[in-house]
């Protein structure tokens, strides 16, 4: 089987294959599908495993393997029984905008879903992290995050007490926090620090998430100052890595 | 064999397992070596996967397979023939600045080792992305990106050849591209626009940066713009996720 003539002049780092080594069969299968469904376009639908394996004369493990990756990097996804072209990944602006904001700003409907709030003494890596009194009562806010109705993250926020004393009986989970801040305590936010990784989804992550364990996520660091710069959270947001992208607008250098 | 109790109140995101269903055995695994990691400090040696697969009364493919995502995830890192606690992740900065600066900033010494340098007609997609003109000589400057002599990631630059007429016999290749726009041409960044997904290493950038294949990549996207508001650059940046992390500072929302 011939290795798909995608090596064009200056073709970008993402193709291309070793000039030297073995290539893996799974991998010449991946590049063939690849350009399959390029053909196919968003929505398309792939043929069957079984299908595939007769057309590119392997075998369907080495089918599975191409598939698995493709599905890893959010480039087909499951439908019913099928698998299709996925659309681009959704963008998620690097602001200070709110998640809520953020999916709405690309058409889809933003949800929660609360998993839970508990309060408990603020621990001492908490604690130098956010600059919050050690042992002091902080809200743990978790939530899944959708859009369209798909599980895409989940969110955990951190709080103190004493900011948001009845974050229980007056906070609708389903709705923004951030709105909630700022309409009903008139909190608005100075800035934050984020850090961003990519990690593996834990199996109660995956769970949560709904997705394949060992997913290559995205994992988001937030910690945040009001417009006093006093500290407010600490977040850590995780997205499905096959889901989405951050972007950013840099200014000039200072 | 119990599960480490690393399910603290208000525990975050990252730990925990699920309230239900099946905790594969390679995880709990995971987690014990991650508790004695914690024990072992940065640089720590692991004991031999015999040794582990005896203490956890569990096969070697068990150990093995919780080691695996615990170097995918780079929180171990191979030495020699033994396995150590890694350091934390370098941390680039979201900013104009150059990879050379932000290696820097790290106490890090930041290299550069040339793979190819080509020109070719600008291609339509390049063309709709930068606002160059299509068919109009493009640079393709690919390199691998060393951190201490480490290699960490892979970087594909795209520029018009009418904007450094001379980069085939001008510029160091080992060096900044960055201090040479400015140093030796007097072009200043105006901005850019930037994207971060994570990625799966392909065999050819397995085998340029060193990595196991199928390793999650951080991939930054970078179109940038001069002071004047012209097209600078198309870049593409893969950085191993095993080694990297990305902080962004927001300010006040506008």
């Amino acid at each position: 089987m011939d290795f798909p003539t995608d090596q064009a002049p200056g073709a970008p780092i993402r193709s291309g294959i070793p000039e030297h080594g073995r290539i893996p069969k799974y991998y010449v299968v991946k590049a063939h599908v690849s350009a399959l469904m390029d053909e196919l376009g968003e929505g398309g639908t792939l043929p069957t495993e079984r299908d595939l394996a007769l057309r590119f004369e392997v075998s369907r493990e080495t089918v599975r393997q191409a598939l698995r990756e493709l599905l890893l990097e959010g480039r087909l996804r499951r439908q019913g029984r099928g698998t299709v072209v996925a659309g681009p990944k959704l963008e998620q602006p690097l602001s200070l905008a709110s998640y809520t904001e953020g999916v709405r700003r690309q058409g889809r409907t933003p949800g929660r879903h609360l998993i839970g709030l508990d309060r408990f003494p603020c621990p001492e890596a908490l604690a130098a992290e956010t600059g919050m009194e050690r042992g002091e009562p902080v809200w743990h806010l978790e939530r899944v995050l959708l859009a369209d109705d798909e599980r895409v993250g989940l969110e955990s926020t951190y709080v103190s007490v004493a900011r948001v004393p009845r974050l229980d009986d007056e906070f609708d989970p389903d709705s923004s926090f951030y709105a909630y801040l700022n309409d009903r305590l008139g909190i608005t936010f100075g800035g934050a620090d984020e850090r961003i990784e990519t990690v593996l989804a834990t199996p109660r992550e995956a769970l949560l998430i709904g997705t394949p364990p060992a997913l290559p996520m995205l994992l988001l660091h937030r910690i945040s100052r009001d417009a006093d710069g006093q500290p407010l959270e600490r977040v850590r947001t995780l997205f499905r890595g096959d889901r989405f992208s951050f972007t950013a607008q840099l200014g000039p250098r200072d």
